[in-house]
């Protein structure tokens, strides 16, 4: 059996390219006492990769000579401990390769839902941080106006698409004509502006009549900014993700923070989509009543082979994909 | 009987000058059906006067030729209303002047408190918003580090003093080390850090030994990014004010928002202390309570003379005051 990792071969500055990355072939690894190993399927590709890049974040930076880290559906192929067993579907904190170990307490343990890709898309990191960040932090109610940014990414499509279940108007902002078109015209959204419209305030201004209730914060920067002058008073910011600042040494702040804050009486909160995973059950249920009933559409966007994982991430952080991006390392079991 | 008045003669562009106020002499105004004519005898000094010069906040902005207009504690002089009675005390939106008309329903009567002082300051605007912005957003509990800025000014020093009754560590942020050993040695912080320090953050840092669980923002800008830093995962930051952008044609946002708040899940809100004037009466008698078990001492910083007030509300901008400022346009009642 062969077995290929990918390293961090040298921590970016500024913009990510695929020097920083380098494919080695290793030993296939052997698990220790109470350990598994791991047939990695598919791999999530996400904006915050990069930001593990940047130094410590919710979790241990990322350091040159590193196997790069990511969140995986794997296949248990051989167990050391009682908890798991050959054959299992898990989701494990692992890295870029075909296979890895990992101790069995920290492998959780899939339901069998097929295609298999669901598990990192509605129903997995994607749906899961959507519904948690809309539903837990921004709290919308039916007639309001949500806004959200990277709306046709993994989590934004999905953030609109719960948005409309409720009942709210639901206007996105997104890269290029072809994006908008898709949000609005198979995502159903009211609307979609592209961020790279030189007039994009005045065509979000009248794509919100009524101004903006929750604005559902992938990207930071200046499209938060845009954000904040067009919030109603006692309007919420839901701290997603910052796509934005990821990739740059010189990140700019929102000129008009903590101002308008002030003024608007707006609460921004951040949040993790594992501070919520009390709820995960509740999640789940909604989301899958959603798909069922046809008001969530699911999208996925699958790269395939792991040696085409650095230009997935890549080219992500440049906005190329629409849905849930992944790489598949191996078929489904 | 005389009657001044001061105009706003011309909008500043960045810094706040004596030139951009021009004092005149008026007729005494004739209070209309349902007005009341009203002796200034006290007007509060507030950073935010500052900010209504720059544009529309949650009041109306003000323009060139308008009088500075100033919440202020006023005597009843004439009654065209049932609702007031001459000699009345009453807290209005009013103006720089020696008298000025108001509709009655707009004036509220205020307590027999003396002396009059006290009613903007511990049990006027800065004690109610300092005990509204803490206890109703930042919501501290006994144990965990409140770091407060601009904490020798009028709203900081009663956060830091409320913070302390509750059982909190309490450090300040003050411009000058004689205003940091004042919050110190005399309102009780544990320790209190010069912003002019260029080791501030070092400072910071070996002043907040477990992280910053409630930041109290009065400033914005480069000491919120600096906070920003020390927030604990769940800290609260209380969006109260930004003086440091108010007088500044040129703000800087804050280069870890929103990075930092969806990593360490922070809430950020902003309040308007009428926003909580449901509460006033509990803010009241919590204030009350402290004040006369000595637990908070007050601190008042009054300005004799209406042709002062433009120094007045200049200076506070360049922080020489300490606790709250007013000026007193003629005796209490």
């Amino acid at each position: 059996m062969e077995n290929r990792q990918i390293v961090v071969a040298e921590l970016p500055k500024d913009e990510l390219t695929s020097d920083h990355f380098a494919m080695r072939g290793v030993p296939m690894p052997v698990p220790g006492p109470g350990e598994v190993l791991l047939r990695t399927v598919l791999m999530s590709i996400d904006a915050a990769n990069r930001s593990w890049m940047k130094g410590a974040t919710y979790r241990e930076a990322v350091n040159a000579g590193d196997p790069m880290p990511t969140y995986a559906v794997c296949e248990v192929v051989q167990s050391n401990s009682p908890k798991l067993n050959k054959g299992d579907l898990v989701a494990a904190e692992s890295i870029w390769a075909d296979y890895a170990t990992c101790p069995a307490h920290k492998a959780q343990k899939l339901p069998d839902v097929r295609p298999v890709s669901n598990l990192l898309s509605v129903y997995g990191i994607a749906g899961k941080t959507a519904f948690h960040g809309l539903i837990g932090v921004g709290r919308p109610i039916a007639g309001e106006t949500v806004l959200v940014s990277a709306a046709a990414g993994s989590v934004g499509g999905y953030v609109g698409q719960i948005a409309k279940a409720l009942g709210c108007r639901v206007v996105g902002i997104a890269g290029g004509a072809e994006k908008c078109a898709w949000a609005v015209e198979t995502l159903g959204f009211d609307a979609c502006v592209d961020y790279r419209d030189p007039k994009m305030f005045k065509a979000l201004k009248a794509a919100c009549p009524d101004g903006v209730d929750v604005y559902f914060d992938n990207v930071g920067g200046t499209i938060l900014e845009t954000a904040l002058f067009l919030m109603n008073e006692r309007g919420r910011i839901v701290c997603c993700g910052a796509i934005s600042q990821y990739d740059t040494a010189a990140p700019t702040g929102p000129r008009n923070l903590p101002g308008l804050v002030v003024v608007k009486r707006l609460r921004m909160e951040g949040f993790i989509v594992m501070d919520f995973a009390d709820r995960d059950a509740m999640a789940l249920r909604a989301l899958r009543t959603w798909v069922e009933s046809g008001r969530i559409k699911v999208f996925e966007d699958i790269v395939e082979g792991l040696e085409n994982a650095p230009e997935a991430l890549i080219g992500l952080l440049a906005g190329d994909n629409k849905g849930k991006r992944m790489v598949r390392v191996g078929p489904d079991p």
